[in-house]
């Protein structure tokens, strides 16, 4: 088998069931990025789909932000990874009734995000369709690529940002709400880390990876490509201001609702023991790799079970 | 603008559209490959869209297959580049109700297809969708890349294989007919160019693509890139054997049938004047490249108006 270790969820079933088939055929599944070696430097690839009605819905968002949150999502990937971008390639269907200029809104919003982290739009292919649907395939080069592997019992564990804004907003709208601004921007227009990415590489990151299934999820992948356990301590759990409101309506605990919030496209980071957290941008320790297996969230010492989200769940 | 000089049609209204939105951030659009620089090296990318109801149909094709067309369709964008196969990034949606194989059938076609050409699937992406979809990112590498651009007045047109067995199958099943066997596996089954790709570089090839919209509109692709126009005499045109029955119940001359038909994923390439074609495959000149703008398609002497295959069309 051809995948790293990968933890539980239909999704990695799935990725699973492709590696067996595929046998000698696909080289290392389940990391954030593809990396391809090239003299002294690694080219890092990702392909990332958004597609109506499943990751997004019209009414919650404008073209360009579609464009941009697709896009975003992509090089989130070239962060986990410690990359800079070189582009993206797009890869867009539209429904044949829509004008011209659908096409023209949504890579407004992929050029805009893919140049505010200093990469270009490389290339694409447009289709119809029957809705709309996004593929992003981000490029990125680095010297020292991050894995979800290398993760040792005593690091700690670290998330950029703030979490739970996504899933906030999502709520929201499920429940048909006009989310807070603050929510919708955290949805709308996920702000990829890979400055970040690249400076915690620096400092020595051990493992990495983004938050697009949200922490209760990811930690598990971490610790499961890692072979170790991982503990979280929700009362840690940086919330997004705007997760306050939204906790308090369904009654969770907000480092609990942030945690289980996917798509904040925060980075998790495994640092050595000695790394104190002095880095120019917002980064909270929330926890430990212990020895063991799988992943533990602990609200005021007791043991709290965890789900995040997953497209085939 | 940062698109290269496109020719007609919607599809490339479309890219001129989003070029001019785009501004600075992109690179050169329009081309089959994205190039990007590393040392002596250049990688070559390219995204291809196959969706269901456009590109191909269940009924048509089993999975596998699928996988297969959708992933040769891609390589051959780098053999247009003269590029030698890396790998495949692989962005599939399966409707929620389809059982988990779907996926692993789709991608044992991808892995069959990129692994015939030395390549391996290199990463992807899995989305529930409305209906089957495939965005494949092949990655290639070469030292002296192909272009659009750059074929010169005197230069003879070539192309690779037989051309117009794609178009035979898919008027058969459009008229509610079983292709002949040889039709089908032609559409079902293409082989990409890049064994020979690379060898009419190493030839001094002037401008190259791949025949995806069919060589009555590639021609004519090639000679806007490159600001010529050119000669097709369709009498010289290579028609596969299974054209032959298609091209008689429509009542079309067999070369002016296989110049109409897309898909066939061959390679159209100027070569100059003292090239013999004395190539270890399959190359038929088919034209030649004259002053002015356009493509000419001549029959007996006669010029023939021909559309190619456009999917906005």
């Amino acid at each position: 088998m051809s995948a790293i270790p990968l933890g539980a969820g239909p999704e990695f079933d799935r990725i699973r069931a492709i590696a067996g088939r595929l046998g000698s055929r696909a080289g290392v599944l389940g990391e954030d990025c593809a990396l391809i070696e090239m003299g002294e430097t690694y080219l890092a690839l990702s392909t990332d789909l958004s597609v109506e009605g499943v990751h997004f819905r019209r009414e919650w968002l404008s073209l360009e932000e579609i464009g941009w949150r697709a896009t975003a999502a992509a090089l989130s990937d070239l962060a986990a990874a410690g990359a800079a971008a070189v582009g993206v390639l797009a890869a867009l269907t539209v429904p044949a009734a829509e004008p011209p200029a659908t096409f023209a809104a949504l890579m407004d919003g992929a050029g805009s995000a893919v140049s505010s982290v200093g990469g270009v739009v490389l290339g694409g292919d447009l289709s119809r369709g029957p809705l709309l649907s996004l593929t992003m395939t981000v490029v990125g080069r680095t010297v020292t690529p991050a894995h979800r592997k290398g993760a040792r019992p005593g690091d700690g564990l670290w998330v950029t940002g703030a979490l739970g804004g996504a899933r906030a907003a999502l709520l929201a709208w499920e429940n048909g709400r006009q989310p807070a601004e603050a929510a919708r921007v955290r949805f709308a227009h996920p702000e990829p880390r890979l400055e970040q990415g690249a400076w915690l590489v620096a400092q020595g990151a051990r493992a990495m990876l983004d938050l697009s299934d949200g922490l209760a999820a990811d930690a598990g992948h971490l610790a499961a490509a890692s072979g170790v356990s991982v503990r979280i301590d929700l009362e840690l759990v940086p919330a997004d201001p705007s997760v306050l409101a939204e906790a308090r309506q369904s009654g969770e605990n907000p480092g609990a609702f942030a945690a289980r919030g996917g798509e904040d496209y925060e980075l998790l980071v495994a640092m050595p023991p000695e790394f104190t957290g002095a880095v120019p941008f917002p980064l909270t320790r929330v926890g430990q790799v212990e020895t063991g297996s799988g992943a533990r969230f602990l609200l005021q010492g007791a043991e709290l079970p965890l789900g995040g989200y997953d497209h085939f769940a």
